[in-house]
């Protein structure tokens, strides 16, 4: 069997030296303030700024709620079956415990909510976007806001964007980093590159196995997951996948096999069509809205970076 | 009429120029983490930090949703009178739309939570936090945590704590600060001082008026609220009381009439008996707690500073 993993692998107890390592260090936050006066040119964009080690979570009450979070992060479906129905955890895509910044990072989450969605045409809170998360990627249903487990997520959400100041969008804030926009995919391309790279740990069907997320089906993220736009799919490809060996495919075979897994049917994400309320969906946005731009809403908002990817037809959702 | 004001005023719109001011400036978030490493002697003890001018509020979705905020802080009773039932507003306690930091400042407030609330023997996320006030001091209902406006409310302590790193406690944290352990409170000496010095503003019956919150009977905080507790009262008054002349009283004259007035009924908290689970209430809790003391918490926990305090009579709760 090759060994090549494709897009998204669980971070199961077996795998866990593997994938999911932490940095080592926990600065304390008045040491974050002080570094950051030195220099700005982290990773992160925010000097001297790492995420606390998992060795840091304290032992005590608060400590136990950032724990539990995290492991359902990493077990999402085993536990909460009734809101996460495909056969992703979170940590499917946000790898390495949510700290990888070219995998849609965690890490500042905490700091830059409330803020404004152009998907949703709202305000929203931190517990709202997880909540999109259980609805879209993991194609299940809202936590409650209320319940321990969210709150629990919350906790490790927190902890993961400890000593960032509130209100500060820290580098790989909008979650997966741009490609380029000249690109045009071809679907047959990328279905040799999936035969060869990715069948061997996704299926040949994209079935998934335990443990390795499915990448279409009705036990895939569905139609309105971000992973489903062929831009965002690219990009997570090329900087991850093959699992740990991210930035070995070329940008234009990431967007050719994203192509292809995001032409099969997947499940549906009831209510989709009413994204982008104020108008302006991105090019690579695999369904019609109704997004009206009566309030004519400015060109960033409406610049579609790639009309040829609208070529991809639309696949037929899996009833849900 | 005498000018004084007394314990926690509205700040409604005709008091606005008096009691709303804010700090003027507004740091960006990267220089709050460069002046940081300057100097740690600001008043919020992170130094170079200030909550941001009220008029720094951005013109776009989120700007809305923390001005709805701030309105209900100001505004609660009017703007939610299912969930505020007493006669007070948040601003009542919270002085000056929450920056005043002798007056259980909310700045700051959105980084510290989740935390764990000895109180509530629990992990506790701020939006509880907030609905404990909504239950306790403002003597009302739960507000549901998904609603708009309590997400308002969180929109609006964010932008309070704008620049705070996430998990950083900032001066003033506490809520109310620590008064002297040795003072033994004198009721009657409290009623005269009350008569002369509260009244004015706050009634002789202690019923309060238009914009003037009553600080006993059944309009008042309930028994619950932290200001029901003498030590808490008496930094309020010491601090903040009679309005605008904050620390003329001395610390004796602020126990003295803070035991006059919490020797009065009040609404009753549901559940009071609940708090402090795992044992270890403060001398100065009016009420009797059903905290066990098996689990031998830390000293610090059932230190009772000042023993004297449990002769004030503890009165009659006014049925809801």
């Amino acid at each position: 069997m090759n060994q090549l993993a494709g897009f998204g692998i669980v971070c199961g107890a077996l795998l866990l030296p593997a994938c999911g390592r932490w940095p080592a260090s926990k600065p304390a936050a008045k040491d974050v303030a002080v570094a950051a006066a030195a220099a700005r040119d982290s990773k992160y964009g925010l000097a001297g700024w790492a995420p606390p080690s998992r060795d840091s979570i304290p032992n005590d009450s608060l400590g136990n709620s950032i724990r539990r979070g995290l492991y359902i992060l990493r077990h999402t479906r085993d536990s909460l079956p009734t809101y996460a129905t495909s056969s992703l955890n979170c940590t499917s895509c946000h790898l390495e415990d949510g700290t990888r910044i070219e995998a849609a990072p965690l890490t500042g989450s905490f700091a830059r909510f409330p803020k404004f969605m152009a998907r949703a045409g709202a305000v929203v809170p931190l517990a709202d976007r997880v909540n999109y998360c259980f609805t879209r990627s993991l194609a299940g249903n809202r936590l409650p806001v209320e319940s321990r487990e969210m709150q629990d997520i919350l906790a490790y959400l927190a902890y993961v964007s400890t000593g960032v100041p509130v209100g500060t969008k820290i580098a790989g804030s909008k979650g997966l980093l741009d490609p380029p926009d000249t690109l045009v995919s071809d679907t047959r391309r990328g279905e040799v590159l999936f035969s060869s790279t990715c069948s061997p740990c996704h299926g040949p069907e994209g079935q998934g196995m335990p443990g390795i997320p499915a990448l279409w089906g009705p036990k895939s993220f569905s139609i309105g997951a971000s992973m489903a736009r062929v831009e965002r799919a690219a990009s997570f490809i090329q900087h991850n996948m093959p699992l740990g060996q991210g930035g070995t495919l070329s940008w234009q075979e990431a967007f050719d096999v994203a192509a292809y897994i995001n032409s099969h049917p997947r499940p549906d994400s009831p209510g989709k069509e009413g994204d982008w309320p104020l108008g302006g969906a991105p090019a690579d946005v695999p369904y019609a809205t109704r997004g009206h731009v009566a309030f004519n809403p400015p060109a960033s908002l409406v610049a579609r970076k790639n009309p040829s990817l609208a070529l991809v037809p639309a696949p037929e959702p899996v009833p849900r």
